[in-house]
């Protein structure tokens, strides 16, 4: 077995979700658009007919092709223990997962409010409006959701008494966001105490703490989902 | 064993996916808020702490409660046989359903792209222009990728020899397009003959057509997430 990652090599993007698990787990993966270029992501992606991916990231194994990052990880949860083994928090840990991409969603909205498939430059005013009920309504919604979740959990993680693929995802938005909304964010967090020291123990995992640290952590920049326009961040 | 499913009780909206696929099966629920009134929801989702759902709908259940649309289709296709055993459907069908809960999110985004939480008349001219692009690039788009996904089936079906909750989300998929754009749909339809036919079969199974002929299907209307607004359909 041996898992081949495919996803755009230059951002973090939606792949980032699948790379933090991967790497807090510590399963080997090839980054296949990383080692071979953007083309070969693009023919490897025209090549696949029928069950191919309606877009990246995709995950390849044993001829089993997964696209969608709330399935991947669904299925990376059920092959290597990522997630709880009791019914009710597996459809739970799926449940933040799923809240997670939707808030990763309006994320990408706020900067791609009207055209999805244009540049930022050609939709800025719009992009401005966007931010600004982001930053005040939804913002505060789904951190305050996640700090609930969090504290409604007697362990230390979001569900169990250990780290699951959904507290590698609260860790990648809190950093999206922060590098997003540096002063929208900072005025907030305060609030979200638990959400914060789930962050700081991912951070601190072996696993991806070394990831962090290499150079297969590509840095943000404004090509990803989260994109830092200092405009955006009121 | 009695689900109780709570959603806004004026539209189909997401609830919709959940509804079909429990018609489909002749599975028996509670549709709460629409025998209570959305008071009622309003009120049961502020009670709900911790595991609360983010948002309806969410589905009760032996003291377990799903929000999610991909999840909760998720716990019903495990738990009353409404997805493939085999492993490779299993993610594959949860896959194609996480692709229409995004081209979902897109429509919704179509006329509301700035500011989600006001109103169409607040945002006219910035949901004329998410709609051109929507009907001119992404419509194609995802019809054409679920009439891959058809094609390359060898059933009948979108994934196995028998329906799936895949196959009733796609059928409300292309009904809420087709009341929302209805010149756009009629210009292109033609080209997504196995998405029609799959639509068509759906709306034949015992339980969908029992359904779609009761009061128990809530009309389309102006305050759901498909939205006839006839200067979006171009």
């Amino acid at each position: 077995m041996a898992y081949k990652l495919w996803y755009w090599p230059g951002i973090q993007g939606r792949g980032e979700f699948v790379r933090l698990a991967l790497e807090a787990a510590g399963i080997a993966y090839e980054d296949c658009a990383r080692d071979r270029g953007v083309e070969a992501l693009i023919a490897d992606m025209e090549a696949r007919t029928g069950r191919g991916p309606f877009a990246p990231p995709y995950l390849e194994v044993d001829g089993l092709v997964i696209a969608q990052v709330a399935d991947i990880l669904l299925y990376l949860g059920d092959r290597h223990d990522l997630a709880p083994s009791k019914i009710a928090d597996r459809y739970w840990v799926h449940q933040v997962q799923l809240t997670i991409a939707d808030a990763v969603a309006e994320v990408h909205n706020v900067h791609h409010p009207v055209a999805m498939m244009d540049y930022y430059d050609d939709q800025k005013p719009e992009a401005a409006r966007a931010a600004k009920q982001f930053r005040e309504q939804r913002l505060p919604k789904f951190l305050g959701w996640l700090e609930q979740a969090a504290n409604a959990n007697p362990g230390d993680w979001l569900i169990d008494h250990r780290w699951t693929y959904a507290d590698t995802s609260l860790f990648q938005l809190v950093e999206g966001l922060r590098y997003m909304f540096p002063r929208a964010m900072a005025a907030i967090e305060g609030d979200y105490r638990s959400v914060t020291r789930i962050r700081d123990q991912v951070a601190q995992l072996p696993g991806v703490h070394a990831y962090l640290k290499s150079e297969r952590r590509i840095p943000f920049n404004t090509d990803g989902i989260f994109r830092q326009y200092p405009e955006l961040d009121g």
